[in-house]
Parts: C-alpha cells; structure tokens; sequence
C-alpha cells in the first residue's frame, strides 16, 4: 500500500486507528479454546467486528512464536484473512527485527515476498545496513523504532551527545538517508507527550505509529495535538483496550462498541 | 547451562568456537533438497561432523522463519537434535529480540520454556523493562548487543554521550545493573579489534559472543588479545566459513576440518 492509498482510507473511514492482535490464549474467551485453532477463530472474530472502524492490524509476532509451529500457522492465516476479505486495511507485523545485512536480507524476503505484508517493525541499533535490506520493495514500508512507550525508552533513547542531540532525534534524522517517507514511518509512543513536537521538527511529513494508547497510558488528545500533520500522519495503536475489553462469549460485539469509540473520537480530532 | 560448566566445557575441549547455523536452502547442497526436511538434514550433518570442535551452536531465526512454518519446523528440530545428542553444547537462539515488557516476556516464555534454549540475542534499545522479562529463569542467558561487527555499528553504537560515554559503553554500563556475568553475555564484533580492550574496562569478566570472524574479515589473534579473560570469557562465532566452505557431497568432512582448524587456533590461544 502507498502513501496515498493510505491518506485516503484515513479520510475514508474517518479513522486512523490500527488494532493490535496481541492474541494470548490465556486471555481470550476461553470457550475458543474449544476450537481447532483458537488464536485464529479469536482474530477472525475480533478482525469481522473492527474491521469497519479501523485502517490497519497490527499483529505481534511474538505472541504468535510463543506458540511455535501452531502459532505461525495462526499468524499466516490471520494475516491471509485480512488480505483476501479487508484488503483495504494496512498490516503491520510488529517484529522489531534488524540485524546484519544478508540476515535482514532473509526477514524482508520472509515478510514482503512469501507473506506480501505492508510493514515491518524494525530495531535501529545496529544502523544503516541492517534496516537498508528491508526498503528495497515498492510500496512495503519499514517503521523504525525511534522513541517507544515503556519506561525503558529513558535508558538509551534520550541519551544526549555531545552535540545535545538525543539518541532518538539522532535515529530521526540519520534514517532520513535510507529512504523517504514513502517507505518509513516510526515508533513513536502516545506516552511521549510533548516529545511529538520536538519530533515534528525532524520529520514533518512521515507517518509515526503510535502504540501506548490505553493500557500504557497515553492520551489520543495529546498525540494529536502535537504529532498530527495535514495529512493525519498517524496510525495510533490499541491493542488491550480493545481485545480484552470483554472476555465473556460477547467479546467481539464489545470490541466493536471499543473500537468505534476510538474512531469517533478520531473523527472528531481529524483537521 | 552455569557459567562454570561453559568454562569446564571449554577447557576440556579447548575450544571456544561456535557454529553458526545460518542455514540457507540456496546455499546448501544441492543434492539435500531431495530430503524431506532438507533443512535438518543440512544441519544435522554438520553438528554430528563439528561437534567435536565447537562448544555453542547458533542458528540465526531469520533463516528459519524466512520458510514459515517449515522452517520453524526444522529450527525445533534442530534444537532437540543438539540437546539430545550433544547436551553439552549452549544453544543461542541468535533472535535479536527486545520489545515491551509483556511482549519480552512471551518471547522469554518461547524460547526458555518451550524450547529450554541456554540463550538469546536481545537488542538493548529499548531499555531496561524489554531486558529484565529474559532475565528471570535460572541458568539461562541473555546476550545483549552491545557493538556488533557490520558496518552500520558506527552509524549510533560509537555515538559519544555529554560525559564522552560512547553508547555500547553506556549500554554495558547500565546493563550490569539488570543482571551479573552469571546471566548475561554481551555481542561484540571481531572486527571492532582495539575497541575490545575498552569493553574489558567496564566488563572485565563477562563472556563476550564475537562474530564476525571468517567472511566478515575479524581477526581470531586480535579479540584473543584484547578481549579474553583468565576464564576465556569468549565464544567466538564461525558461520559461512564452516558450514558453506564446501557444497558437494563433501561437506561435511570439509566443515569438520574447517571447525577443527579453527579449534587448533583456539587451543593455541587460550591463556
């Protein structure tokens, strides 16, 4: 999916809300687990009831591996789901990858060839030549984690250097070399706050994911105020508050009511 | 496995070598993918042909997820190979893994528990709370990047710090406060040659993983004589100069001698 094509489903729908399929079987509705698979069925569900209020799904691959082979069968049909039934909705796999040149090389390969999935989470530390295998396909996307939601991103991301430029806005403005922001977006966490502004100034135009919406703590209005471009510029996550909201045989009917709340609360903060 | 047991497996075999199963279906012999799971075939035939000379084996997870289920498929297996017939070789699961906390610890889950794997590569951007999840089981470690071998480490890892603290030197500091050298390892590139004896100032006692030996030009004599400790405090890493050093029928006999090689150099290194 393009850029464009994605602007548009945001005007669309009204929506830029992505869901998060953090599925774990010791959380879903336990009369799923009565079926064949049930991290499938419980995606499925959860997938047919948001589907009209958000723009893209956010799979974590490491909920899925947790489970081994079970679990990236789980993970390939739900990813197979979405693209023949909603292929309008922008996937994410959330596995903050990133290593040396030829073993990118094999992920990008996994992800963008075999599986054909829109975007990729990817780790910067390891710099240049471990991101730059994964911006080689037209119209995938990598999103590289820049300043994230937990209270770990204290510990490296806004380590200062000499120049009083933080690690983050370091990340920010060096990846802008590796590809523009038709092929890169970045983690940004909706507990930053003001921290979105001073991420503007580096990338005006780049799409940001937001995670942390929620069970972190963030706060959509703030998000918006100080990270949204004229063209939106935002895909914000909720992943918990919304496929744990109910966990009784009526999840999904709930996860709709969850779902179409954020939407119209996004509605309403769209320019 | 302790850290006492390594060193002993160490001393006896006089070796600090590990394999690195990068295992690629276009690289291997061709005559293998006529096997059910040419994968395991490749694999098994090399640890049964290099056992004898190494201490670790490393499958990278990128070559096996690059084939989806089949590729899991074949990772698990290799793993119980190793474990069974070789107990006392130390798994790492080279995954470079690393996310929120509730995400670490469904990896940590994965990895340790399902697969009892002595170890993973974790990238440490995202702080202390996407650490300590692995940090929880006995006798297994986590090896957290610090300054690794490919030509991007220069792009954020060397950046210096308002107190002239280059990151990876901040990332070694701040991490023995998660865990001590019973439980942690950290990855250093064999090409960062000199850069060793500075890592030795902060963790003068801790096991190092060092890749980068072999196709990515490092050099065995120069991490031995910055990097090793009385305890060795190595293990160094040979993947494509091992297991692709020959793709006829032959093979294994020249993986075998290749890994012998190296474990000569090793013997004649240890202090």
């Amino acid at each position: 999916m393009n850029k464009q094509q994605l602007i548009d489903n945001i005007w669309r729908k009204k929506s830029f809300l992505c869901v998060g399929l953090d599925t774990d079987l010791k959380k879903i509705p336990q009369h799923l687990l009565k079926e064949d698979d049930p991290i499938f069925a419980f995606n499925k569900a959860i997938i047919d009831a948001t589907a009209p209020y958000c723009v893209a799904y956010k799979p974590n691959l490491a909920f899925y591996e947790c489970f081994g082979l079970k679990g990236w069968q789980a993970f390939e049909k739900t990813v197979k789901y979405i693209k023949s039934q909603y292929p309008d909705q922008f996937i994410i796999a959330d596995a903050k990858r990133g290593d040396i040149g030829n073993t990118s090389a094999m992920y990008a390969r996994s992800f963008f060839e075999e599986m054909d999935i829109d975007s990729l989470t990817v780790a910067p530390y390891m710099g240049e030549d471990s991101v730059t295998p994964f911006l080689q396909y037209e119209g995938k996307w990598v999103i590289l984690l820049a300043l994230t939601s937990n209270k770990g991103s204290h510990d490296f991301q806004l380590t200062k250097d000499t120049e009083g430029e933080r690690l983050f806005e370091k990340v920010l403005r060096t990846s802008q070399q590796w590809a523009g922001d038709d092929r890169m977006m970045y983690v940004v966490g909706a507990t930053q706050g003001r921290l979105f502004e001073d991420i503007r100034k580096i990338v005006p135009n780049h799409f940001l994911l937001v995670p942390g919406v929620g069970a972190q703590g963030g706060s959509l209005e703030e998000v918006c105020k100080y990270g949204m471009t004229k063209d939106c510029g935002l895909i914000v996550n909720s992943s918990r508050g919304i496929i744990y909201a109910d966990t009784t045989e009526n999840f999904a009917a709930v996860a709709a009511a969850k779902s179409q709340e954020l939407q119209q609360q996004m509605a309403s903060l769209l320019p």
